[in-house]
């Protein structure tokens, strides 16, 4: 990629950032149809409980309420929330369940969906629901997936004994790890939990559903995946594809909560009954009780060192808790087994997982996938062999993280570019590492420093269904429409994807304009999750770019009557190469093209269907400065340094902003969010940002952001991804500089200061 | 075309005919966007002033005024509200002068744009208007061509000499017609008079024009030519055209009114200068004053023949009345040069035109383009000639029109296909016109028959810009959106594209979905108008399926492991063309296509750039039967019997209905619509549905619409147009009914029954 960048890696605003900041952005919750209702939803006041009678018909009395749905009225087809049994070529066999229903007779967490009515105003809604008269058998409940494992537990679904929805062996599991460990000098081992953090996008789960005279059904939201999203409602409802429009307005956020269907199926089930649009909007407090979270994990993790830091064995044993559904936990289990089994060399490395069932709210897509949960034990299981053999941990991984050509998470995928020394190097200078680590000073306040590092996916192909495509095509003015279908979260996906085709056909960034989140004239992408889009929709993209672009320098041959292949473009003008001063606008080419009076009328154009064979792996090392109160156990991030292997920086300044909200989300993973489930009742507790403390800006301490850019060879201009990255070692970095400032080391998630109290007491008792 | 046919050809209700007929279609005024504001139009008073001074200050005042706009506040930018410069290779050298202002410091008719103003509601608008203060300086006003034309006529434009705004010769003209006089046996000639028509659609011209942060616009509007309309207020308001998206909502019918720009520039001002939404909606007394007519034409025609009814010499001096501005008269005026020169055979023929200003509102695109005007003429020449020469009018057609392979109305565009000999046939079988013809009776109520033919386009290359695109993509049930700019004004051009797709690639036609209307996403089309759609788009949408198709067979042959020229595709299934129990559905194909776990995803899909060669003339025999009451003059339609030559129907429910209205349309052209301009005050008194009366159900007479296919080779599965033909030789087979029955002839449209009394008295005088 020895061609001059002109586009690509310039800063730019997010697109649209502008509609957003003043107010003009449309959400979901904008979208007003005339005669729409509005959809309300009765939930379970029980974590679990079977439902014996349900009457409807108060309800259904009060005029104004058009409809009152529960299992009995249909619907009795049960589905898979998550979008992964669409994207895998087995769903079956993968043991991605279809275990729940949009209305359901049983109740498995306090929350669940029991029915739902709509009304022509929200205030009579709230009515009917109260009037819908539901007899519960209350049933003992389980929250924590040990205690549901054990032989005594409430049996939340009939098919799972012990609550094991599904045992996984990590398939890239090897070597003999009993022989491994007898090889070590050293094992470290422990359990670590980790918390069921919630997303907390701005923008609750909402829809609104509308079915035309001829059946077809239009859906606002602002889920994901509109590609899947449609599929899924498709079958819930045995409708064709065809037959639902999906429309994404803008999105407050997803963070992967937006990757199973929430909201949707109820709205559309509303709908269809009524024969008349429906609005669903979730209250912040559903969205908390009644919406995927994090996967809570018990891991048992083990490691075999020799001296020289040779890791000759590791052994991870999972006990995941996917709520009361099994969602797509397979997966993100098997991402948690692959990180840790595969970040570093190591011949004998074995995982297993169970999935087990419990009563609480089921767990999903978050920001990582898993990998969070990989690196928090990984990432401490290091440090704690390098106090072993005394090795400076900087050192440790810089000795055995694989390295480009190496095998990937999964074995059959080489790490196509590794650029994670560098990282380490930069980021072990910006924080001073040398010189400011094992300083243990004994006042009140102590400070410390840590690390982690971490590597993610580019897209996942080989496990994961990944097609992308693209469509373009050029004005009449020069500008050029790009139609894909990806939707804007937040990550200013649209804004890259623009940068990547006007690079790509010689435009400037702002003459692209992005048509986005809409099924019927958008081809299919598999949609926002997995850190995908920039490469691999950024890979369709560019491919349709180059067709146009070859149409482009094509027409301009002729009319500069030179070969086309002594042509450039860049920033909107034509020129040839050897003589740059002969040249041409694209606007008067595409205008010649679409304006043509000779008979040779043009619309360039350019459409690519494209999936990968590669995920370029993005690398990561952070490093933090903490200092811990040892009279209150409270922990202040001093600061943060992120050093990134990003391959190629499409927008640094989208790119830094998605490593910084990471690090904020990584520092409320660690210290702050706390799910609290009532043991008692299965109430949630933590339903609202009181109870429920994300990092306000007052928490954000002082962020160091570096990219490292060496292109990797499949990227669109050498990128790989950055979306979920930066969450990912934060947690296990903290953790790691507490222990360096006070000896204590915190194993279950959020370190609280009372956790770190407890533990400081327990340290100075002994 | 030996293929049978399984979708085209087929019977079918028009796309959202059930949206439209409950209410849920929706139209431009039912956009609303949040702080939208509603725009309001001051209009001149009088036909023709000098505004000496305008006060907004008092309308400015008022809270909730949010913008007053004149010519003052700039767009003192010249333009031509017409499409037709942008359709034209080099506008200024074909007379297409940019004549007019969005806002006028000259009033040149009553109901001229002076200033306009936004509110934020309707009745501040309203009130505002009336507060604003115009001192005018009244000018004489003309408004018939003949006498503007007379030196001591008000000028009207300062560039325009004798109002003359162009002298039109027809480029076709050739031979010698002194000579071509002289070797006539008999010589016909007589000056006819046309009327300024108003397009009444049911949807007066309205817009939502809104501008977001980056400063782009988004227009809603029932305009038919999205593409250009685009180009059209890009060229206005100085922004690139990518610049603005084009959307068209639901559109209430058209007729060429929507050909030019209306309320859109007007409501785009206001939306910049106030920097939030507009909405500007005409009433029906502002679309009557100030929206375009049907062109007024003087038209002095003769006509050579000899006994045995061979035309020698053809000539034809227009004077079109272009009122206040000139619009696109230059082609309408040169498209009836065409089609009185261009259908029958003669040697010399030739013809000129005048295009004149007035102080009458402007004319413009309607239904036909000239051609009623032309045929108005033509075909009643023809009558006086056979009742000279003593020869059947039917057989003076069959022997003179000319036929596939001679030159057509252009020159050097010959007819590719000719089917006129069986529609005339056809048609005087079914109205008995051996029998019933000549029969002059002798009671109070008399009947006679007559008859007309015309030939028309399909599109208009080599004169105008012809081009048109389409996307289409497959969806993995199987279904197929089809991505184009048309609008749909009423033709339903969208069911018939669909059918169009279905046909081609092997689908039912319910398994099209079609998108269109939105700039964004649509590639280039010049949009409705000259009958082109079903022609020029249906090829392009015919080609990009057959891409698509292309790709749908090689995958299905991979799976049927047989090769892909074996397969055949009907109505959703692929099967072996030899052995038809062996096949896959296309759902099963485009399914393995997007979701496909073996490397190998396409969404499959095809896109085209056409431009037509062609312009295949859709002929129409038109016979009538009507009876006059020489007591009062009133002609009463008994029977109507149009036989069109369509080449292929691709849906012949739509075509009947495109035929039927034509001729509802064509029977107000000639019996009662009739536009009343005041001579002294310049005020147009046939402002509404009223005054200005177009025919209703009762007023529709028994009609029979016979269609004749002999598909044309270059059309898509031989198709020729329909959308304008059946008006345009409604008029003239009317005068010649009434001739037959009576032996009047009104040479001045409208015939209403004053005019056929006061002829019949000056008959019975004679």
């Amino acid at each position: 990629m020895s061609h001059e960048l002109s586009v690509v890696g310039k800063r730019r605003p997010r697109l649209h950032s502008g509609d957003m900041a003043t107010g003009a952005a449309k959400y979901t919750t904008d979208i007003k149809l005339p005669g729409m209702l509005i959809g309300k939803v009765l939930r379970s006041p029980y974590p679990h409980a079977k439902i014996l009678k349900i009457d409807k018909s108060k309800a259904e009395m009060i005029p104004g309420v058009e409809a009152v749905i529960s299992f009995e009225d249909g619907l009795k087809k049960p589905f898979n929330m998550s979008m992964q049994d669409l994207m895998s070529p087995d769903p079956d066999r993968a043991g991605l369940r279809r275990d729940q229903y949009v209305f359901n007779k049983k109740a498995r967490f306090f929350g669940d969906t029991i029915a739902a009515v709509a009304a022509i105003n929200e205030g009579l809604a709230e009515e009917a629901l109260e009037l819908i008269e539901v007899e519960y058998e209350k049933l003992p409940a389980v929250f924590d997936p040990v205690e549901a494992m054990k032989p005594d537990a409430p049996r939340i679904h009939d098919f799972a004994e012990d609550n094991i929805g599904w045992h996984v062996v990590f398939p890239g599991s090897k070597g003999d790890v009993g022989k491994g460990f007898q090889e070590a000098d050293y094992i470290v081992e422990g359990t670590f939990r980790t918390s069921q953090q919630k997303h907390c996008q701005m923008e609750p789960s909402a829809c609104v559903a509308s079915f035309d005279n001829l059946g077809r059904l239009t859906v606002w939201s602002p889920a994901q995946d509109p590609s899947f999203d449609r599929a899924k409602v498709a079958y819930i409802f045995d409708i064709p594809g065809g037959m639902v429009r999906w429309l994404s307005p803008h999105v407050g956020g997803g963070f992967g909560n937006g990757s199973s269907v929430r909201a949707e199926p109820i709205c559309i089930a509303l709908a269809r009954k009524t024969g008349k649009p429906v609005k669903l909007e979730y209250t912040r407090e559903e969205e908390f009780v009644a919406t995927e979270t994090r996967h809570q994990f018990v891991q048992f993790v083990k490691m075999g060192v020799k001296k020289d830091g040779t890791i000759t064995a590791l052994q991870a044993i999972l006990t995941v808790n996917t709520g009361a559904y099994i969602s797509r936990s397979i997966a993100v289990a098997t991402v948690t087994m692959g990180s840790i089994v595969g970040l570093y060399r190591c011949p004998n490395a074995v995982a297993e997982a169970d999935i087990v069932y419990t009563n609480a709210p089921p767990s999903g897509a978050f920001r990582g996938y898993g990998n969070p949960q990989a690196m928090w034990v990984l990432e401490q299981l290091v440090d704690m062999a390098c106090e072993k053999i005394g090795m400076d941990p900087m050192e440790f991984r810089l000795k055995n993280h694989k390295q480009a050509g190496e095998p990937g998470m999964l074995p059959w995928l080489p790490i196509e570019s590794c650029a994670l020394d560098e990282c380490i190097k930069i980021g072990a200078e910006r924080i001073g590492w040398k010189e400011k680590r094992g300083q243990k000073s004994d006042g009140v306040k102590r400070r410390g420093v840590g690390m982690a590092i971490m590597r993610h996916v580019s897209g996942a192909p080989t496990v994961n269904l990944e097609h992308a495509n693209a469509f373009i095509k050029l004005n009449e003015d020069g500008s050029a429409n790009l139609i894909v279908s990806v939707c804007d979260m937040g990550q200013d996906p649209l804004g890259a994807l623009a940068q990547i085709a006007a690079e790509e056909l010689g435009l400037r960034a702002e003459d692209i304009h992005v048509t986005s989140g809409d099924t019927d004239v958008s081809m299919f992408d598999c949609g926002q999750h997995a850190s995908r889009t920039a490469y691999v929709t950024g890979n369709a993209v560019q491919r349709a770019a180059a067709e146009a672009k070859q149409q482009l320098l094509e027409r301009a041959a002729k009319m500069l009557k030179v070969s086309a292949d002594e042509l450039e473009v860049k920033l909107g003008q034509v020129y040839v190469r050897a003589a740059p001063e002969k040249g041409i606008s694209v606007a008067e080419v595409t205008r010649d093209a679409i304006y043509n009076f000779k008979g040779e009328c043009l619309n360039i154009s350019g459409k690519c269907s494209w999936e990968p064979k590669q995920s370029p792996p993005p690398f990561e090392a952070v490093f933090t400065k903490v200092e811990v109160d040892t009279e209150t156990g409270e922990v202040k991030i001093i600061r943060m340094v992120v050093v990134h292997d990003i391959g190629r920086a499409i927008n640094p300044m989208t790119v830094e902003g998605q490593l910084e909200g990471g690090i904020v989300q990584g520092i409320g993973y660690c210290l702050s969010e706390d799910f609290v489930i009532n043991k008692e009742t299965g109430v949630v507790e933590s339903d609202n940002f009181t109870t429920y403390k994300i990092p306000s800006i007052l928490d954000v301490p002082d962020i160091e952001v570096i990219l490292v850019e060496e292109p990797t060879p499949s990227g669109p201009f050498g990128a790989k991804s950055v979306g979920e990255s930066s969450l990912i070692a934060i947690a296990p970095a903290i953790a790691n500089a507490i222990y360096d400032a006070v000896g204590v080391r915190i194993t279950d998630l959020p370190i609280t200061s009372e956790k770190v109290l407890s533990e400081l007491k327990v340290k100075k008792g002994n």
